[in-house]
């Protein structure tokens, strides 16, 4: 099995891995904003404020036999480890050594039936849970808030991994809620199968995270999104378990399955999901092109989905991030080809699209081809494989450049919404002012940037990224600054008819336009559903519902 | 847009629709049951025993000035006509003149608005609501139970039907809640769109009846259930209303949309739907094929669904309901073939299978080679288009012959349930003994019949047909005689890991296997939920949860 890497508390991802802004991209930024600062220095764990921790001894004792003694901890590198995710926010504190809040124990149950235990003495002893996986969220879904409460526990998650059966016949693979993107995939692909959904976090989210966060990934287009592979699962709750078995389909009442799914730890923990799996592929056929405008490449996108053979990775660049990406390419062959094809059309903004078919040989071929005559037939040209390989080979690092850019004095994050094919080019628009406006305030020619990575028959994703000047000196000051660009963009995106997230989940961030979008019943409704499985509110407050603290 | 049909009181569709029992049929049934009873003859509704409504004045006066006094009904007739659906124990008491209850009166709302005042003064005064859409329900679904609450109507949504919006580029469109089939599919044609979804009841059910029930069409294998295609709804609660905007994908918390979809009117009345529809078909191509056994022909169903290359429509019927059908068939060349076929296998049981293929002319022909590859290599034969297009022509015929059946003296009915494809063949054989066992203690021959007829990657529905002798002499023993063999085949449904319905829903019939399928918390979690919008508890009550009265 895949060894594990803990992320560093400071920012995203693998401690080791390369955070050196290539020369090309220092040039294009600095051209932008002017000088950047010197990387920030970082305080070590021994300069936090350590807070004691709240939960009481008979409690923390009752926990530890729970689980065991071992499996709890209090240390500051082990609260600090698991005091929040990888949310703007929640770095800008870290990278402060001020976070907004610690746990005051992390306890690592290693089943379901410790898991239920743990759940028993919070739930009477009014300690609140945050269930911890990955630690990938980048919404605030895992800020260890316990006001009001006696104290919060991180609910560690390592220790429940690995593959609980599998039936090849069905394809359909069940593993335990804190298994690993890759550690999954490693099991699954020793019988020729895969789950298919590898988003940005893969390679640190677990399979919990990504159903209770209604994830979906790169390849969604092909595969589907989370829910709609989670064919039945197991929840433990302060009240009790909820076992769903795998259904390939059923009348049976209301979807529950899907109300679980996405419930982002509010309502219980993930313990074991039964995932529908695919075949491996047997195959991949990657290949970029370039089309006159991010407008007319939506449409093409459109046409390739509802004619049934979009590939199962379909990602097409705006032309603003077609530039960028340009920009900071150390390949000059691409941007050349890019000039050209921009003379050629006489237009000066051509977009990158990128299309990954997988699967049989003689299926992908098939659908490529389709594909292709569409593309083509819409004045797309094929740049060949490398673009697309390219993509392939970073598809999980771009987190790494947020570190980079956030350490060198830069606002910049990502945001996402999907919304039916009609609303688009609106959505598109209201978006990229709204942050193009807030972020030029600052000062700096901002990046704002977008592509479209999901399709659906009905609708598409559109995923932003921005870059700007941050002018806050102390965490409040940037925070404050982040929110008044993230929180007018999200207006936008609710007055447009977009949903408030198409795959980052709820968490803090996104809870104020909860109500916007399902509407107040609704939202009475899961609240009322919290109160039934988790009467006493201990279980992830102050996420997804605004009011379920 | 097309004319809708009343269903009558005491049997299936329409009314003028021939009831004939063909000579082949009438020959094989009474060989397998001695000599059929003369048909029944039924009572006019002039001699049913109508009650007193129990509505009281006030309430009712509220009633119609809720949507004016024309909306509402309390004639005999109207009470008679929305008082239960179409299930075997609806029926037997209907065509007794002894309904199990009857609405107090009939209430038909214009729209939302209406909806919404008449689950106010319902909810206010304790009054039961039975929302009635096409009253197509074979479990129980529209039972006028009002136990404990003061008085029962019937909330008729005939009169809320039509298109309300369609979005041609994204392929969505919007109905009201009360539009039929027929009347939704010929709006859509006008676009080329289809929502592809054809249950039996297609020509009688409405699209909200639909989704409150979950179900799934005949060709739910290419264009998918209900529930996948429901991309938002409206539905009015007794404490307001919940919209729910169309979205191609959203991380946006609990899957709502799938909550309420099943919900079966305990929630409330599904008044708007927006719907992913597909291009329609521009070409079928129908096909039948002799395979050498159920078990066989279920892998070879398996592996062009895991393939991806199953048609829209793929029914597999097992060795009885093949050579049942063929026994009740008038075609002798189809007898011939099929004897060929046994006797060059060396196997006397051979199978029917149905593959429609529907789409883009060239894409099919793709798929149908893909499919028949994987079909002859199987040892399967292929019997010409002819017997495919004979069940399109009659697949929605189904229901009268059991009318006649009924009237002859028989008990018949159907069920069905879904399984993973490793759990099928475990599941078919306990299902379909318990049906030969139940039935088989009143005598004759019984047919015990099954076919699967919905492809899923990781399993497959199966749908029983059977026929025996009805040794009771008035409603209740008849009745009882039912339930004796539904709940003993329902009790193996469950013991053998398949959900208690794939696509009837729940209604009052399958209410008690809910808990051993989706569990306690579950439970009292759709209880809370129900709580929270229906506090009164007047929504469809004795439906679905088995606590929910």
């Amino acid at each position: 099995m895949a060894e594990r890497v803990e992320m560093p508390w400071w920012g995203w991802g693998d401690p080791e891995h390369s955070r050196e802004l290539p020369a090309a991209a220092l040039a294009e930024i600095e051209r932008r904003f002017g000088k950047l600062a010197d990387p920030e220095s970082l305080p070590g764990i021994d300069h936090f404020e350590i807070p004691e921790s709240r939960v009481p001894e008979p409690v923390a004792a009752a926990l530890r036999s729970s689980t065991g003694a071992d499996a709890v901890s209090d240390t500051p590198t082990s609260r600090v480890l698991r005091g929040g995710g990888k949310s703007y926010p929640d770095l800008v504190r870290m990278r402060a050594g001020r976070p907004a809040g610690l746990p005051d124990l992390v306890v690592a149950p290693a089943n379901a039936e410790e898991v239920s235990k743990v759940l028993k003495v919070c739930s009477e002893s009014g300690t609140a849970v945050v269930p911890f996986g990955g630690g990938t969220s980048v919404v605030g879904g895992l800020s260890p808030i316990g006001e009001g409460q006696g104290g919060v526990i991180s609910l560690d998650m390592s220790r429940m991994s690995g593959m609980v059966s599998i039936d090849e016949e069905s394809r359909i693979g069940v593993v335990l809620g804190g298994t690993s993107g890759p550690e999954a995939e490693a099991a699954f692909a020793a019988h020729g199968l895969t789950i298919g959904h590898f988003p940005q976090s893969f390679l640190h989210a677990t399979v919990g995270g990504f159903v209770a966060t209604r994830s979906a990934g790169q390849a969604s287009t092909g595969y589907g999104r989370i829910d709609s592979n989670v064919l039945g699962l197991e929840m433990v709750t302060p009240t009790g378990p909820i076992s769903l078995p795998p259904m390939p389909g059923t009348a049976a009442g209301p979807g529950l399955r899907s109300l679980l799914v996405g419930s982002e730890g509010t309502l219980g923990v993930i313990t074991e999901v039964a995932l529908q799996l695919s075949k491996a592929p047997a195959a991949t056929l990657d290949r970029a092109w370039i089309v006159s405008g991010f407008e007319h490449g939506r449409e093409l996108m459109r046409r390739m989905e509802q004619a049934g053979c979009a590939p199962a990775v379909a990602r097409l660049s705006d032309e603003e991030e077609t530039a960028v990406s340009l920009a900071l390419s150390a390949k000059s062959r691409a941007r050349r080809a890019f000039a050209r094809y921009a003379l050629s059309k006489g237009r000066g903004r051509p977009c990158l699209l990128i299309t990954c078919f997988e699967g049989e040989r003689d299926r992908i071929s098939g659908a490529h081809a389709d594909a292709s005559a569409i593309l083509r037939s819409g004045g797309a040209k094929s740049l060949g494989g490398m673009p697309a390989r390219a993509w392939r080979h970073g598809r999980y690092d771009g987190p790494y450049l947020r570190d980079v850019l956030m350490g060198r004095g830069l606002l910049v994050d990502t945001l996402e919404t999907a919304a039916p094919w009609s609303k688009l080019e609106g959505l598109y628009s209201s978006v990229s002012d709204s942050l193009r406006g807030s972020l030029g305030r600052f000062g700096g020619d901002p990046i704002v940037m977008c592509h479209v990575s999901h399709l659906y028959p009905g609708g598409a994703s559109l995923y932003f990224t921005f870059v700007g000047i941050q002018p806050g000196n102390n965490p409040d000051e940037r925070i404050s600054n982040w929110w008044d660009v993230k929180s007018a963009a999200s207006e936008a995106i609710s007055r447009e008819g977009g949903t408030i997230t198409h795959h980052h989940a709820v968490g803090t961030d996104h809870r104020p336009w909860m109500e916007a979008e399902v509407g107040e019943r609704s939202l009475a409704a899961l609240a009322a559903l919290k109160r039934e499985l988790d009467p006493n509110g201990v279980m992830n407050p102050r996420k997804l519902l605004p009011d379920s603290g």
